[in-house]
C-alpha cells in the first residue's frame, strides 16, 4: 500500500532516510497532482533542513529524470557530451564550446535555461539573434544533432516535468539553495539529453550562486557522486566568477563577443576558459588520448576558423539571421579616480544590465535583446580618471544614473597593482 | 515595503526572530491570499526546525486572532472564564463543568471542536442529543450567556479563519507536532471568545497527544506564557491520559456518563476531575477567595442538583431534546483471565470506538452519534475470566472481531495489584 504523502513528509522530517521507491511514488505523484504543491513544498524544507543521502539524492535524479521523456541518441555514432554550467555574469561559453566541440567529432546536445535575477541564460542570449529559434521538437533536435553535431534546445514540456514544476516552487518557497535540490534539478535535465557524459563548469565568487570554494567542492562532489551512479563521464572545473567572464554583459552583446572569440579576437578569460572545458569535452568524447592533446585539438579548431564556419550554419539551421541588433543609445561611465581594476562586486554588474533591460526579476518578465553592459577592464587592468570604465546599451527611458552608481560602486579601483586571479581553481577528478 | 513571502520564509529558515510586523503580514496575506498554501507550508516546516521564541509565538497568536472577530462580552456583568483540554479518549468533563462554573456565578463562553483520530470532540458529543445546534450565530451566543451563563458553540467563519486554513494544511504537511504551532492554534482560538481567564487541562499519556510529562509542562509553560502576554488569567493542570477518563467512549454513551455525574452517579475519576477544574475556573472567575473554597462551591452546585438542571436548560435553549438516542445492538467482551486491569493502550480503545463508527478517520467522514464503547473496569480494579471487561455499542455492520481482538489487546491484565494511577499529575501556576 503506498505511504500517505504526509507521511512520507514525516519521515523526512525526523531524518530517516527514504528508500528508492518512496521518492519515487512522491516525486510520480507530485506531477500527477496527487501531492499537492503544498505538501512538495513542505518536503522540500524538510530536505533543505536534514539534507539528503548520496542514495537519496540519485533516487531523487532518477526519479525526476525518469518523470518524463529521456531522449535516445543511441543512433548518433560518437560520443554524446555536454557542459552544463552553474551559473555567472557574462557567462556565454555554451555558444562557443558547442562548435569547438561537434567540430572535433563529439555530439554536443545542448539543452540550456533561461536568466533569472543578475545571470543570464544561453537561450536569451541565442534568440537575441533575429529569428533564431531554440523551440524545436525533440525529431528537429536529433537531426540537426546528426547533420551538424550540436543543437541548441529550451527545456521541452516532456523533459523533466516534475523539475519545471519543482524550480517553479523552490523559487517561492526558500528552498533554492540546497546542494541535493541543486544537483537532482541539474543532473536530471542532463541526463535526459541521452548524454555519455558531462562537463560540469561550478562557478564560485561574488557572481556566482556558491560564493565559497568549500560551498563549490561539496556541490562538485555531489554532482560527480550522481553522474558515476548513472554510469556517466563526469569532470567538474571549479572556475572564478570574482568577476564577469569576458567583457560583454547582455544577450546580443553577449553573442558578439562570442563572435570575437570564434574569429580569434576578444577577451583572453573567455577564450582561455573556452579552450579548457572544449578540452574535457573532446578528452571525455574519446577525441583526443589526454587533455593536452585534447587542448590542442580544441585550438587548432578555433584558430582554423572550422568552428566560426559551423557556429555560422547552426545559426543558419537554427533560424537566425545576422547581423546582430544594436541598442540605440549608449552612455559611458568614466573612472572618477587613478588606480588599478582590483575587483568586482560582480552580482551587482549583473544587475545593472538587468535594470537596463538585458535581465528577470520575475521569470515571466521580458527582456530587451540588445540591452547590457560593456566593461573595458579586467581586474589588474591600470585605469585613469576620465577613462571610460563601461559603456551602457539600452533603448528608451532607463534609470541611467542609478546603474552609472551602481557599476561605480561595483567597480573597485586601488592604488596597488593587485594579482591577477587564477580562473580555473580545481578540478574535481574524473 | 512590504516583504516578498519567500524573504519571510528564508529568514525563519535562516534561524532569524521575526517581528511582530513581518509574522501579521504573513498570517494576514495567507488569509488573503497573497501568501499561497505551499508558501505557508513551507514556513510552517522552517518553524517546525527552527522554533520560535515566546516573542514570536505571542506574534503569531495576536496576528491569528486578529485575522478574524474577536468577540466582545464585556456587556457581561461578570468573569468570562473557559476551559480546553489538549484531546484525551473519554474526555468528556466540558458538559459537567460548565453548568457547574456557570451555576456557581461565572461565565463559561465554550466554543469547541471535533474530534478526529482517536479523541473525540466536545461538538460531536453534544450534537448527538436529538435536536441539539452548536451552529449559532455570535448575537445567540451572547445572548444564551447573559440569560443561562454558559453556551457551547462550534467555531464559526468569522472567528480565526487563519487557524483553520493553517490547521487543515498542517494536518497534510507533517507540521502538527510544533509546540508553537501548537500554542498559537489553540490561545488564537480561546482568546477570540472574549474571556478573561482559561483553564487548560493538558493530557499527558498513552491516549494523548503528548506522550511524556516532560513535553507535556514545555507546552503548559508556553500556553501560560501566551496568556500572561495577553493579560489573561491561566491555570494550567497537567492530568493524567493513560487509562480513558470516566468509562464510556463514544458521542451519546459520553453525554450519558456526563449525566449520571450531573446526578451524583458516574466514575470517581471523571467526577474528581470535572470537580478540580471547575474550582479552578470558579476561582479564577472571583467566585471564591481560594482553590479550597472554589472546590466546596463546585461540589455543592453538583450535589444540590443546580449543575444539572441548568444544564438541562442549556440543552433544552440549544434546541436538544431527550432522550438520548441508544445503538441497535450491543457486543459484550470477555475477559480471557484472572487478575487486575494494569494499563491501557489508551489510543487503540480510541480507534476501536472510531472503527464502530464513533469517530472520523478523515474531516469530512460522517460519525454514528450512538456508536462506541462503555468499559466496565479501570485501572487497579480485579477481574474474573469470563467477566464483561466492555460493551460495544454500534449499528449495521461493523469489523465485531477485529475490535474485540484491538480491545482484548489494549487492556492489560496481569497478576499483580498495580498501584492506582494519579489523576491529576501537576499544576502549574498562575
Amino acid at each position: 500500500m503506498p505511504a500517505l504523502p504526509s507521511e512520507i513528509i514525516k519521515l523526512k522530517r525526523d531524518g530517516k532516510e527514504l528508500s528508492k521507491n518512496q521518492i519515487k511514488e512522491f516525486i510520480d505523484s507530485y506531477v500527477s497532482g496527487s501531492v499537492a504543491d503544498y505538501q512538495m513544498s513542505a518536503f522540500l524544507m524538510a530536505v533543505y533542513f536534514n539534507g539528503m543521502s548520496k542514495r537519496e539524492t540519485f533516487s531523487l535524479t532518477e526519479a525526476m529524470l525518469h518523470s518524463g521523456l529521456v531522449i535516445d541518441l543511441s543512433f548518433l555514432n560518437g560520443s554524446k557530451i555536454d557542459k552544463h554550467s552553474t551559473g555567472g555574469v557574462g557567462d556565454k561559453t555554451s555558444l562557443i564550446i558547442g562548435p569547438i566541440v561537434a567540430a572535433a567529432g563529439v555530439f554536443v546536445p545542448m539543452v540550456s535555461g533561461r536568466g533569472l535575477g543578475h545571470t543570464g541564460g544561453t537561450l536569451d542570449k541565442l534568440e537575441s539573434i533575429p529569428g533564431f529559434s531554440t523551440q524545436l521538437s525533440v525529431e528537429q533536435f536529433k537531426d540537426q544533432l546528426s547533420r551538424l553535431g550540436v543543437c541548441f534546445i529550451g527545456q521541452t514540456k516532456e523533459i523533466c516535468p516534475s523539475d519545471k514544476k519543482m524550480y517553479a516552487l523552490r523559487d517561492v518557497t526558500g528552498t533554492v539553495e540546497c546542494v541535493p535540490l541543486i544537483c537532482a534539478s541539474i543532473m536530471s535535465k542532463k541526463l535526459a539529453e541521452g548524454i555519455d557524459g558531462l562537463v560540469l563548469d561550478v562557478k564560485v565568487g561574488s557572481g556566482a550562486f556558491m560564493k565559497t570554494i568549500k560551498e563549490a567542492r561539496i556541490l562538485a562532489k555531489a554532482l560527480s557522486a550522481i553522474a558515476k551512479g548513472a554510469k556517466k563521464k563526469i569532470s567538474v572545473l571549479i572556475t572564478d566568477m570574482n568577476q564577469p567572464l569576458g567583457k560583454a554583459i547582455g544577450n546580443s552583446l553577449e553573442v558578439e563577443e562570442c563572435f570575437d572569440i570564434l574569429k580569434n579576437r576578444g577577451p583572453k578569460d573567455l577564450r582561455d576558459l573556452s579552450i579548457e572545458l572544449s578540452a574535457q569535452m573532446i578528452f571525455l568524447g574519446g577525441k583526443a588520448k589526454n587533455l593536452g592533446a585534447a587542448r590542442n585539438v580544441a585550438e587548432e579548431i578555433l584558430i582554423s576558423g572550422k568552428a566560426l564556419r559551423l557556429f555560422e550554419e547552426v545559426v543558419s539551421a537554427q533560424g537566425g539571421k545576422l547581423p546582430l541588433p544594436r541598442a540605440q543609445s549608449t552612455y559611458a561611465i568614466v573612472s572618477k579616480k587613478n588606480g588599478f581594476i582590483s575587483g568586482f562586486q560582480t552580482e551587482s554588474v549583473g544587475l545593472a544590465s538587468l535594470l537596463l533591460g538585458a535581465g528577470r526579476k520575475k521569470s515571466d518578465d521580458k527582456i530587451d535583446p540588445t540591452a547590457g553592459v560593456i566593461l573595458h577592464y579586467k581586474i589588474g587592468d591600470a585605469v585613469k580618471k576620465g577613462n571610460a570604465l563601461a559603456t551602457l546599451h539600452y533603448n528608451g527611458d532607463k534609470p541611467i544614473k542609478e546603474v552609472e552608481q551602481m557599476l561605480l560602486d561595483s567597480i573597485e579601483i586601488r592604488l596597488q597593482k593587485p594579482k591577477t586571479p587564477r580562473l580555473i581553481l580545481e578540478k574535481v577528478g574524473r
